[in-house]
């Protein structure tokens, strides 16, 4: 979004003597009110300037990025998450990695009865072990999962650019997104979801190719 | 970026009619010529519509989120991507696991001298052996890894945009970047660093957070 070379004129006029009424800009460019009109309007319309009466013009620094920004914001974890794929505790080490192969996933969330979230297995937990030398058939995988409290987990209703961040910043592969368990325990989480980097990666190519984000 | 109501009936006429001259818009609004140049201003400012001398302003259909797509599209790989990590074909599958540990990546890349890239090996390669009983100190990587030319590849100037299709469609968790080796072998290449998830998901926050993508 270009802007003229008048128009970045004013914006640093409005940037550094606002709040500056119209008259008073079209005063200091020796111009009329009436040819400065399109000009405020662009400022105005771009979001960069905002008008008040009665007080005049304000620099607000808002840009197309920021904008962008706040658009982003608007998209939420629920609106980008798969479906979890689960094993209870009892499973064997190497049955849970059957189940990554098939279902083709970094981690499998371990659950007990209502999709309450109790750990996590990645393929990395298991490599590890079985290069320990472990008997796979043998090894619930109770034994090697994270458990929680330790998982960091998301929420349908999160900003996927927080659950993201949390992605990059714990790196961790992707996060279990849950909802408080309708149970008598209160810090009982029910498991609804997951957030991957796939699905992160999915939604910057759609963005960027001009899909999805119906939000934005 | 939000259009007013004869803002959004002006860009529907030039949509429908285009092109048309700014006369003939005003007349059919019934309005002055005068009246309607803010508007057209601003529509023209926004990308959404274009005027050509003498012949009048035509739709173009471009909106802050094709500005974006826009944009985005100028980011390359080499502005994201990461160091490779890479093992010799002799490597034992056991040695490869430890040093994806070491460095923590999901794979490594197995290359020849000059760092001509021959293959690739993931956790899931690994981990599908070992599931298989075999014995991961006496097996070569050369036996495990994808070789090339079946390798999906980008380069450092590729627009990061389609490298990440490329992850996205070809359901892998990273991408070796690779330029043509300076050697007598047109087909060698030679890989220069790696793209991964994890880089999408860095600049995707980046970029939502209102940092990086200095091109934008």
């Amino acid at each position: 979004m270009g802007l003229t070379p008048r128009q970045e004129k004013i914006a640093e006029m409005v940037k550094t003597l606002g709040p500056i009424t119209g008259e008073q800009i079209a005063e200091r460019l020796h111009v009329t009110r009436a040819a400065l009109r399109p000009d405020l309007a662009i400022l105005v319309m771009s979001g960069m300037v905002e008008a008040r009466p009665k007080v005049g013009y304000y620099y607000t620094g808002k840009n197309v990025r920021s904008m962008l920004t706040e658009q982003v914001g608007r998209i939420k974890v629920q609106d980008v998450q798969s479906v979890p794929v689960v094993v209870t505790a009892g499973t064997s080490a190497y049955d849970a990695v059957v189940t990554m192969f098939l279902e083709d996933v970094g981690s499998v969330f371990v659950v007990e009865p209502g999709g309450i979230l109790i750990g996590v297995v990645s393929r990395k937990d298991v490599l590890k072990v079985a290069m320990g030398g472990s008997d796979l058939y043998k090894m619930p995988v109770k034994v090697l999962m994270t458990p929680m409290p330790k998982i960091i987990v998301t929420t349908p209703d999160e900003p996927v650019l927080t659950a993201a961040k949390k992605i990059i910043e714990n790196e961790v592969d992707s996060l279990p997104v849950v909802v408080p368990a309708s149970q008598q325990d209160n810090k009982a989480l029910e498991i609804v979801g997951r957030l991957t980097k796939t699905n992160i990666a999915r939604l910057f190519v759609d963005l960027g190719e001009g899909r999805g984000g119906e939000q934005l």
